[in-house]
């Protein structure tokens, strides 16, 4: 998997030439921010229609550090909460971001697999279904510019399940159940984490295994999970 | 239930007298943030000792709104997605900071209610779990004020599972159970967020109603969401 050049985009299409043209990268990894600018900026399309177009996968994990402060009253998030839960903000602001501009619409055959499972869609379902479904209903006047040329021809919500996600949910069966009701088993990959668990490295492989066992999937599932998916989505 | 003056905390705590020990209310509403001050800043520590003497519940709402900027290149946050995403990363830092001040250790018969399910506690318990275990690894030498007087004598994990959450999870069962899963049958008391889905009222309580009989659990754990947690912990 590439990593890309994302402050200078013609380098970063250029690089995805080289390493998935000629170098065999089955895809690239891309965070949820440049230099804390949002993914959606429209300087990054050339990203999203090169890798549609080379049909690869995009791996995006979340990036805010200590400096993006949780309060506006505070210098720096406070007792490592910027990554406890500010990560998965992060995701799911960059999966909201890329829906609600529109770049998912214009790219629909795009493979991006976000971490953790995720992050708060899954179980957030309903905010990004009928909650999504009344999106302009609490836009103020001054900010109509976000609903007045709304790109979407399907639900937001449809959007929303065309992302991969990971079943890297640290040991949390329910977690991952929560993530395959909603995506589905074609949808989810298998991935642990590992090394940040407390062991350091085994812990989360082996969790994440007793959790796909202990779950009440097909036989077929569990495969495309642990495997088929894997090979389908970088054509192995 | 009250609600309190909380920019002036003695009068906070004045109303809390008045309103739960003369006027009978059930408990007080707070926000996840005062004027864009964080909860476990010591200077509400009276309103939570208070709360926890007449033994009575503190719901919590989160609160920020578009002038929240979610990127520091941006100057609002984009989309709706202050309320999509923003309000539950503000309940889930808000648990946290409660958590990791030690607020709860102090008050551990606290009873404090958290909205949609308990945010994303349920689903990220791993990283409340296994992951803060390992407070202090990914703190910067120059905040290592964090975790310098850890004030908890019970893993983070412990804590979380504290609070009290709700089933307005808008519709989606999978979101349900997995709360359950997370807190207990004891700590989760049906809610709707009735009027805000798309038929502004009966939408999200027939959806959640309808959620709730179809989960796979025990007459006896259906009659405490229902009705019994609510009498039990609001001495009704």
């Amino acid at each position: 998997v590439a990593c890309l050049p994302m402050n200078d985009v013609d380098a970063a299409v250029e690089e995805i030439d080289h390493a998935c043209g000629q170098l065999g990268a089955l895809g690239v990894q891309l965070y949820t921010h440049v230099n804390g600018h949002p993914m959606d900026e429209p300087r990054f399309e050339p990203v999203y229609r090169r890798m549609a177009e080379l049909d690869r996968m995009i791996w995006v994990h979340p990036s805010r550090n200590s400096s993006w402060a949780d309060y506006p009253t505070e210098k720096r998030s406070r007792y490592e909460l910027w990554w406890v839960f500010g990560w998965e903000y992060d995701t799911a602001l960059f999966m909201g971001r890329l829906v609600l501009s529109g770049v998912l619409e214009r790219y629909p055959t795009l493979k991006i697999l976000v971490h953790h499972g995720g992050s708060l869609v899954p179980h957030f379902s309903g905010r990004v279904g009928p909650g999504l479904d009344q999106l302009g209903a609490r836009t103020p006047a001054d900010q109509r510019e976000d609903v007045e040329h709304y790109p979407l021809s399907k639900r937001p919500l449809d959007y929303f399940r065309m992302f991969y996600a990971d079943t890297a949910m640290f040991g949390a069966q329910h977690a991952i159940r929560c993530s395959l009701d909603f995506f589905g088993a074609d949808h989810v990959l298998f991935a642990s984490d590992s090394p940040f668990d407390p062991e350091q490295g085994p812990g989360y492989i082996r969790s994440t295994i007793a959790n796909l066992e202990a779950l009440d999937l097909t036989d077929e599932d569990r495969r495309l999970i642990y495997e088929g998916n894997a090979r389908r989505l970088l054509r192995l």
